[in-house]
């Protein structure tokens, strides 16, 4: 997709169509793709992740965050769509097998905005994700439901403060039908969310008015 | 308060009242100072905090932490009522100073859990501290609403899975009514609360039978 060199204030038209450079974090994972599929027509998407080609990014490193800011310049909308988290037992749950969730899923996120957020043109958007864990909790998922409690309970609050318009959401889902055979197993009598409704969630972040919402596809 | 040598189970009586063991973490904060008051004639209350001459902890110390658990030994109950937050704008908040949240007041709370259960006796129970900014944010507020909600949502993770008989709970004050006068510019319309509400939301999750909860006294 070509840029027009015409811009109407921050709003970029291509054929009558909203322009918009949106970097997805996460490209390569099964959510990633999904929300890809779901605004590659409308939209230019940056593509990074941990082994991408033109852009990798390690998000519990700051200095590889600002490297790819750096790299993709000013930006339309930010969606990330990674994050570990250690599963295992509460009782034999270290310390430090906690980190990995405050490291990657929490502040890997957390710090895409707090870094992220002057890359941002005016009216941008930030879509962070979550899950269902959270709210619906499972045996040896505590520290997902942690990082995600955290996430969640961030964007709330950054969402009446955050300036010049940006907005930010997070997309809570489910176990989705796609990972049904992976992770079915754990996710006992949960209901399997469909691809097109988790990709709808993202869209209506990221094309949609509203902020600090948690869009939960549950 | 001296223990009796013949207990039932796991509870001990003295002149007919249960007997209980109880790590207050936090003990001279305004919080602690009022669960103090609260439980002091219906348990054991080991006052615990960071410049205590008997019981010191920095509970951002995992060495400390377990220092303190060997030093009182087994216990009916633990609280904390500790935790800092770094407040200022997002915009120009560093990943450094949201750490200070990350380290206080969320994992040093949660790695009381992770390392103060097998010091709990069957059926003793762990209380948490987290507040009404994660549900109605402010300004300024973001890193102490993470917080708040990183450990909401690990509590009720982890009530589910945590083993015998333990129950696990957490506070979510709003603004005291003792704290009007330093916070009251900055909790604007927030209803104060008074110290017996707060107090009997600590004494409902040490003496209930509920888990999994969020007392929220707002």
């Amino acid at each position: 997709m070509h840029r027009l060199k015409n811009d109407i204030g921050n709003i970029y038209f291509i054929r009558g169509v909203i322009y918009m450079k949106i970097l997805l974090v996460g490209a390569t994972g099964t959510i990633g793709q999904i929300v890809y599929e779901e605004l590659k027509a409308d939209a230019e998407i940056i593509q990074a992740s941990r082994h991408a080609p033109d852009y990798p990014v390690d998000i519990t490193s700051q200095d590889s965050i600002k490297q790819l800011f750096n790299q993709v310049g000013p930006l339309d909308g930010i969606i990330c769509t990674v994050g570990a988290a250690h599963f295992g037992p509460l009782e034999e749950m270290t310390p430090e097998q906690n980190l990995i969730a405050v490291h990657s899923k929490q502040l890997g996120q957390i710090n895409m905005v707090l870094l992220g957020q002057k890359y941002l043109r005016d009216h941008g958007s930030i879509t962070l994700t979550t899950g269902i864990l959270m709210d619906d909790p499972l045996k040896t998922a505590a520290s997902a439901a942690m990082a995600n409690g955290a996430v969640s309970a961030f964007v709330k609050s950054a969402a009446i403060e955050i300036p010049r318009g940006i907005r930010i959401n997070h997309v809570s889902p489910s176990m989705l039908e796609k990972s049904k055979e992976k992770h079915g197993k754990l996710f006992q009598g949960y209901e399997p969310v469909s691809s097109t409704r988790i990709g709808l969630a993202y869209r209506k972040s990221v094309f949609g008015a509203q902020t600090g919402q948690a869009y939960k596809v549950y």
